[in-house]
C-alpha cells in the first residue's frame, strides 16, 4: 500500500498480526475474535490493522485462513508421502489432529472449520473464499496418494472429499464431546473401508 | 420454577424463544446471536430471557440445540426406515440437507455444528453437552439400520459414528464452497464403499 511495506518491523508486525488471528481463529472462530483481542496478542499498536489490512477484519481473517491453510496441507503431505499406504497415511493425520486436541484440552481443532461456518451465514466474502480454497487444498496430497495407488482421477478425487469431510466431521464430534474417540473411530472405519476399494481400485462398487 | 408455567400464553413465549434461538443458531452459531436477536425474532418481552430461563444464554441455547436435534433425529428416522437399503437411507438425508441449503443460499446447514464449534472453545458447558447429546443421537437410528442389515453392534456403531461425521463435513464443504457438491459427493462415495460391506456384512477388513 505504500513504500514502508518492505521494512521489516512493519513486515514483522503484519507477520504477528496474521499468526494471532490464525491462532484465535482456530480456537474461538470469527465472531467470538475481535480486533482488540488481535492487537492484544500479536503486541500491535492500534492503527496496524487498516496499515497493514486495508479491508479489515476480513482481509486480516483471510490471510489468517490461507496461513493455517498451508500448514494444514503441509501436515497432509508429510502424512501421505512419509506412510507406506493410504490407511496408514490416514491414521497418521488423525494422530496429528488428536494431539492438538489432546494439549489444548479440545480447544483447538480444525483452524478453518469454525470460521467457515460463521463465515457461512454472511455471504460471499474474502474469508469465506479463504476457507473453500482450503478445503480444496487439502485434498490434493490425498488425491495424488489414491492416483498413485491406481484410482482413476475422478475417482480420487471424490474420494478426497470423503476422506477430509470425514476427519473434519471426526473433529467436530470429537471436540463437542471432549474425547479423541470420534476422530480415532472415523480415521479407523475409513481406513477399513478404503481397504477393500485400495485392494481392487478398478472394481465399480454398487450404489445400492 | 413458579405456578405460572403451566399457563398457554408464558409456555407459547418460552416455545417461541426456544424455536426463534434455534434457527438463529442454524445460520449463525451462538457468537453472533445476541439475547435482542432472539427477543425479537419471537417478539418475546424484555425479562422473559430468566424468567424461562433462569442459567441464562446458555440453557436457553442448550434448549435449542435439543429442539434441533430432535427434529434432525426424526428426519434421520424417516430416512433409515423409509428407505431400501443403507445407501439409498444415506442418499435421501443428504438431500434433505441438500434442500435446507439450497433454499437458505447456503446460509443454513447443520443446526448444530457451529455452535458445537464455537462452544468447544469455552470448556464445558450446558450447551456443549446438548451439542454431544445430539451427535450420539443421530448416530442412533443409522446404527441401528446397520444391525439389521447384519452388522455386529460394535461395528455398527463405529460406522454410524462414521457416517454422521462425513455428511457433518460433506455439509461444512459445502456451505464453505457454496455448492451441494461435496455433500453429494460425500454421500455417493460413502454409499459406494458401504455397499461392499453391506454386501459381506462378516467380512474383516484388514486396516493396512
Amino acid at each position: 500500500m505504500c513504500n514502508l511495506r518492505h521494512m521489516p518491523e512493519k513486515s514483522s508486525t503484519r507477520d504477528r498480526m496474521i499468526a494471532a488471528t490464525a491462532r484465535l481463529l482456530q480456537r474461538q472462530g470469527m465472531a467470538a475474535t475481535g480486533l482488540a483481542d488481535v492487537l492484544e496478542a500479536s503486541a500491535a499498536p492500534r492503527g496496524s490493522l487498516y496499515h497493514h489490512f486495508p479491508r479489515g477484519k476480513d482481509q486480516l481473517a483471510a490471510e489468517a485462513i490461507r496461513l493455517s491453510s498451508a500448514r494444514i496441507t503441509r501436515a497432509i503431505e508429510a502424512a501421505m508421502t512419509g506412510a507406506p499406504s493410504l490407511p496408514a497415511a490416514i491414521h497418521a493425520f488423525a494422530a496429528f489432529y488428536e494431539s492438538t486436541l489432546a494439549a489444548s484440552d479440545f480447544r483447538d481443532g480444525c483452524p478453518v472449520a469454525t470460521t467457515a461456518l460463521e463465515a457461512a451465514a454472511l455471504g460471499a466474502t474474502e474469508v469465506e473464499a479463504a476457507c473453500a480454497e482450503a478445503f480444496a487444498a487439502w485434498q490434493g496430497p490425498i488425491a495424488s496418494r489414491l492416483a498413485a495407488d491406481g484410482h482413476p482421477p475422478a475417482r480420487a478425487a471424490e474420494l478426497a472429499t470423503l476422506i477430509i469431510a470425514a476427519l473434519e466431521g471426526g473433529l467436530l464430534l470429537a471436540r463437542a464431546g471432549r474425547s479423541v474417540g470420534p476422530l480415532a473411530t472415523v480415521a479407523s472405519q475409513l481406513a477399513d473401508l478404503l481397504s477393500a476399494t485400495i485392494v481392487s481400485p478398478s472394481a465399480t462398487l454398487p450404489t445400492q
